[in-house]
């Protein structure tokens, strides 16, 4: 497959008039005036701009089915009243279709790959392939459930070298699972060679109480059971002291911010400067839908580089390109994914139509995708086969409706 | 013109199949099976959302032209190095295309009117009209360019009585307008009966100024001139004390509230919560394109209201109904427009394309308008007349091309 004659980024510039040659699921060459083998029909990239396909760090992606279900409330009657009464309900056939509209939206967003964690994963990924996303997953694993760990180890067997699925392990929060639930998640994931997915110091509450009972921060804790390393991605971790940056740090941990999320929920305002100054590679996240309310990606870039300017002072620190460099670069390491335009690379990827006012003048073009685009993505493209085109995802109408029946259900 | 078919919101709820009939600039009925006499084609409203047109309480519109110029920078070396420079080669002409490059991104943010303060307000409001843009508009003043003051009352006179350019008077700030300045202001705008358009307490360093080199806040500051009314708009207001609020509600002076601006700019969060419990009647604007950067009132309600519930650790205050209220009703209270969608409002109107996967599911329509919404208006209606049709505004290319050429000159 052959993208004509679109703009790429080199060196934070648009350079118009490139091709794209993409071969099975990678790119093979970029360059200009490039020639495909195939019959493939060649894709118009003319006033159009490519950039990698962007990663979601962390969702719950089935959640998107309660989208506004349950807004503005204080955390456990949003929890006790309204997302646990709601989930109990929640069967497969609602993970699907809660999965598939989130995917959608997630298309829209230019996002090719997202890391998730709920319940019924092998409902997730089911879905997840039929929309032709690539996808980090884990069932969500706590002690309040007992039955869920025992299901792990038989998902990761079930999706183990899947071309788009990459099975997890998701213990919800170390202060949701015993230490015998972390340490055999952990052994788990050593097994595969597996990431864990896991919600860390989200709160001022879990820090102090991990602080008041054990003598040490949730970061200490797992890292005193040998949870710390590459294949962590440590979600949230807003509440975190300089010596956890440094611990993390040092043991190579990910952790993925969800500003939004954390500001609706009153979380806190994440200390993502000290963060890039200990050396952790950080990368964004939208949360759930529930949370949030959408899954965009550059939402979360500009309001993460907005809100973190004016807690620290800062304003010009969490610049344009360092924000970028955290969604896209920064997001491939923690996946271990080869993402970018260049050969070799995977072929997940969006165009975006720059003929929106919004992207003018075209002065630059990091700081408008950071800071001022508002729609615009067209077409998106996962392990090279094309999910949207100018706009149009076959089935999503299908999609919403289910998704509205499914949501009719669960509420009834 | 007719509206076939819409859903619109009553009582927070989505009620389809309702009709829309407009005569003239006027709303003059709104309900089912309505009958047009007029040879207009009507409007297709199905599997859409009727809005009243939003209000962008306070922009730069020309400064549109400046997006992505100067980002992540301090505040002094920005406006010295950058934007002072720059703006003393702006030239009439430029201000034109600007002015329409930011009516283009309005319009496809369903904005149908905007406050603005800049130089050239002719050819704001030139531009403005060609455009269909209802605005209020005031040439800034302040005492560096002592020229300015002058050309305020001729500008007012010429304008007065548009229908859709409103004159108003735009003294800079406090600390940029002697007394004798700010009187000659409330003295012309008292005069016309116009409003007037002024930041206020932006900065803690203002304030800080104010208190020590005067015993006042600017908020007292202005009291003691006369200026706080029902017909003043005061921007920012990001360090006002209790008292300050109460001073300003007792007057009935109207604040707008530009909260990614203030992020960016890191000048700090607005104690909504106290003006709300003062009584301030408080609506948004999203400020110029140079500190935002882009002029999404959608945008600016999700960041305020996720910015505000973490600031004060409030997850139920500042609701979606709250924010929606700010931006729509409270506005056109500030602003002095009948808008609704109601028999004899003005015209003026969005039309949602709700068939995009972040409103779905329809659970709660005012939820997905504050807190999910990623584009979708396709329609913008301003006094009766269509300015955008199912996403196409004509002239739409030749302007980005335009404001591009302008860009490449003042840069050059």
């Amino acid at each position: 497959m052959l993208i004509k004659d679109v703009s790429i980024i080199e060196s934070g510039q648009l350079q118009p008039g490139r091709d794209i040659l993409i071969d099975g699921g990678k790119i093979t060459n970029v360059g200009r005036d490039l020639r495909d083998e195939s019959d493939d029909e060649p894709i118009d990239g003319r006033g159009k701009l490519a950039i990698p396909g962007l990663i979601n760090g962390h969702t719950h992606l089935a959640m998107t089915l309660l989208r506004g279900y349950a807004d503005d409330m204080e955390l456990m009657p949003w929890l006790q009243e309204k997302i646990w009464p709601l989930e109990a309900k929640i069967n497969e056939e609602d993970v699907r279709w809660g999965v598939k509209l989130g995917c959608l939206e997630q298309i829209r967003f230019g996002i090719t790959c997202y890391s998730d964690m709920y319940y019924f994963p092998d409902a997730t990924a089911q879905a997840t392939k039929e929309m032709g996303l690539r996808a980090f997953l884990s069932g969500v694993v706590f002690d309040m459930k007992p039955e869920l760990l025992g299901q792990v180890e038989p998902f990761i067997r079930r999706w183990k070298g899947d071309e788009l699925i990459t099975p997890a392990v998701g213990p919800h929060a170390a202060y949701t699972c015993s230490e015998e639930t972390l340490l055999k998640a952990k052994e788990i994931a050593d097994r595969h060679d597996a990431m864990i997915h896991i919600h860390l110091s989200e709160t001022r509450e879990e820090v102090d109480g991990f602080l008041l009972s054990k003598g040490k921060s949730p970061v200490e804790y797992l890292d005193s059971l040998g949870l710390l390393n590459s294949r962590l991605a440590a979600v949230h971790c807003v509440w975190i002291s300089p010596e956890d940056c440094y611990l993390l740090a040092e043991r190579k941990a990910n952790v993925v911010s969800c500003t939004e999320s954390n500001l609706k929920l009153t979380s806190g305002i994440a200390p993502l400067n000290t963060m890039m100054k200990a050396g952790i590679n950080v990368c964004l996240g939208t949360d759930g839908a529930s949370s949030n309310n959408n899954l965009s990606i550059f939402e979360e870039m500009k309001t993460t580089a907005i809100a973190q300017k004016n807690a620290y002072h800062t304003p010009a620190d969490f610049s344009a390109e360092q924000i970028w460099h955290m969604a896209t670069e920064n997001a491939a390491q923690a996946f271990g994914l080869n993402l970018g335009l260049r050969p070799g690379a995977l072929a997940d990827m969006a165009l975006i139509d720059l003929k929106k006012p919004w992207f003018w003048p075209q002065s630059n073009i990091i700081s408008h995708l950071v800071y001022s685009i508002a729609g615009g993505v067209d077409t998106t493209i996962v392990n090279g086969k094309v999910l949207m085109q100018n706009g149009v995802i076959p089935g999503e109408e299908e999609i919403l409706q289910k998704a509205q029946e499914r949501f009719l259900r669960l509420t009834s």
